[in-house]
C-alpha cells in the first residue's frame, strides 16, 4: 500500500534530558551536569536545551545554570537554547551569552499555568512579553513553549482555539518558533492532527516543536501522527527522564534513544548516532541513580 | 487537516493475558489463573486466548488447562480460543470443548521457530496442519499465528515474501485468520505498513489480526499505523504482561487498558470497560507479584 502521508527525510531531535530530563530528580552536582550534557553534545543531536534560569528555590535541580553552561564543551554542531520563566530569567541568560536561543512558557490553561507558575495565563503572557524584549535587545531568538496544549492535570481538555488564540499572541509579540507541549501526556494521534492541522493552517510560516510525554503510553505514536502531520521538530530527553515537579505522574518525555532508533528504522535522519544516545541514555541513569523509562537501554536495538 | 487515511470505527482486542501475558510468569495457582479470566471475561472484551495446551514441562505456567477452562464462569458474549502447538494440543483442546476457535502457531524463520519449538518451519507447518485437521473434524476454526513476522531474534530481518507465502499455505490448508505476531518487537509503522499492505492486497478476504510486543516502545505506534493500513483486530494483554520464555527481553504485549483508553479518546469502539479493563491489569500485577509494564495503571485516565 502507498503510505499513509508521506514521511519525512529527516527530523531534528532537541535534546531536553539536560533540562526536563533533570528537572525534578534530586540535584545533580554541576560537574555532573555537565558530563551529561557533554555526552549528549557528542551524540550527533542538533539542538540541546542544556540549563534553565529558574528560581533554584522553587526548581533546586536547576540551580546554577550559569556555573554549568561556563563549564561544558560545546559543540560547534549544536545549537544550545536555555529556559527562562521572566526578564530576571532571560537577563541572566543573556548576560552568560552564547545561547542560540532563548526559550520562554507559560500554560495554555490558569489551571497548570498557576501550579507551575504561580500566575494566571494573562500574567506569564506579561513574563513572555518581557523575555521576548530581551531576546531582541541581545539579538537572540525567543521560542515560546505553550505546555497543556492538548490537556490540564487541574483542568481537564483544553480547547485547540485557545491554544492557537494564545501562539497567535506570541508569534505577534514575536516568538520565533512555538512548541506545544503534552505536559501530562493526555494527547492522542487524533487531537494530534487536530491541534497541529489547525496550527499549520493558521501560522504556515511558523516553526512547530512538539513536547510529548509518554504518560499513558501514547507518546511515540503522537510522534507518528505528528510527522503524518508534517512536523519534523520533536523534544526528546536522553533515557525518556523527564517531568514536572509541579505534574504529578506526567511521565517521562520522548526517550531520545527509542526515538534514534525507530526513525533509522524507518529510514528518517535524525543525525544522531544511537550507540552514543545509548550511551548517554545509561548516564542519565547512573547519574540520577535509578532505571530510565527508556526501552532500548533495556532491549538493546534490533538484531539485524 | 483530513485525517491521514480513516480511522475504523470499531477495533476488536483479543485479550491475551492469561496465556502470552502468564506463559513466562512463575506459574499460578489453577483458581488465580481462573479468578484472572472471570476477570477479563468482565471487561466487555470480545475475544479471550484464555489457555494453552502446551506442555507443561516445556511451559511450566501453562499447564492444567483443561481444569483452568472447566472452572472458569464462561461469558456468552466473549469468543474463547486456545493455543495448541499440535495434534496432542488440539485433540486435548477438542475433547474440553466449547472453544471458539483454536489458536495454532509456527514461526516465519528457522531461528525462533527452532528456539520456541525445536523444530524446523517445515516441521511446524506439518504440526499445524495437522491441527486443522482437528479443528475440521470437530467442527472449531483454526487460526493460525505466523511468529517473529517481523524480525527474528536469532536471525534478523525476516522477508515480508517469506511471510506472505506461509501465510498463503496456511489459508490455502484451512485457516480461518491469520495472526502476525511481532515477538520481539522489532516492527515499524514503516514495516507494518509494508507487511500489512501486501498482506491485505494478496489476501483482501482474510480476517487478520496483529500481535505485537512493546520491547522497543513502539508497539502502540504500530498499532496505529496498522489501523491506518485496515487492520481492526489486535491482541493486547493486562496489564501489558508478557513475553516468550523463548525469546530473551521479548517485552510485554500492548497493554490491554492503555489500549482502550487510547481508542476510546480517539472515539474507536472496543466494547471494554476501562475501569473494569483498569482492575483486571491490577489483578493481574497482583497475582504475578511484581508491577506490570502498562502505563495507565500508574497515571489513571485523563482528567476530563
Amino acid at each position: 500500500m502507498d503510505e499513509p502521508l508521506r514521511m519525512p527525510a529527516s527530523v531534528t531531535i532537541r535534546e531536553v534530558g539536560p533540562r526536563d530530563g533533570l528537572q525534578a530528580e534530586h540535584p545533580l552536582a554541576v560537574d555532573d551536569r555537565v558530563r551529561f550534557i557533554d555526552a549528549v553534545s557528542r551524540t550527533g543531536v542538533r539542538k540541546i536545551e542544556a540549563v534553565s534560569f529558574v528560581s533554584p528555590r522553587a526548581v533546586p535541580a536547576m540551580a546554577e545554570p550559569a556555573a554549568v553552561w561556563a563549564r561544558i564543551d560545546r559543540s560547534d554542531d549544536v545549537a544550545y537554547s536555555a529556559l527562562v520563566p521572566n526578564r530576571r530569567g532571560a537577563e541572566a541568560a543573556a548576560e552568560a551569552g552564547g545561547f542560540a536561543s532563548l526559550q520562554a512558557f507559560l500554560a495554555a490553561s490558569d489551571g497548570y499555568n498557576g501550579a507551575n507558575l504561580g500566575k494566571t495565563v494573562e500574567e506569564s503572557v506579561l513574563d513572555v512579553r518581557d523575555v521576548l524584549a530581551v531576546g531582541a535587545d541581545a539579538e537572540t531568538p525567543v521560542e515560546v513553549t505553550v505546555s497543556a496544549a492538548f490537556g490540564d492535570p487541574y483542568e481537564g481538555r483544553v480547547d485547540p482555539e485557545t491554544v492557537l488564540a494564545l501562539s497567535a499572541r506570541m508569534i505577534d509579540a514575536g516568538a520565533a518558533a512555538i512548541s506545544l507541549g503534552d505536559t501530562t501526556g493526555v494527547a492522542t494521534p487524533r487531537s494530534v492532527w487536530g491541534l497541529v492541522g489547525r496550527f499549520t493552517e493558521r501560522f504556515p510560516n511558523v516553526r512547530l516543536n512538539l513536547h510529548f510525554h509518554d504518560t499513558r503510553g501514547t507518546a511515540i505514536a503522537n510522534v507518528l501522527a505528528a510527522m503524518q502531520a508534517g512536523v519534523i521538530e520533536f523534544d526528546a530527553s536522553a533515557g525518556g527522564l523527564g517531568g514536572s515537579p509541579f505534574a504529578p505522574d506526567a511521565g517521562g518525555n520522548v526517550p531520545t534513544e527509542d526515538l534514534v532508533w525507530l526513525l533509522g528504522e524507518m529510514a528518517i535522519e535524525t543525525g544522531v548516532d544511537l550507540e552514543a544516545a545509548l550511551a548517554a541514555a545509561r548516564l542519565a541513569g547512573d547519574l540520577v541513580g535509578h532505571a530510565v523509562p527508556g526501552h532500548l537501554v533495556t532491549a538493546g536495538p534490533a538484531p539485524v
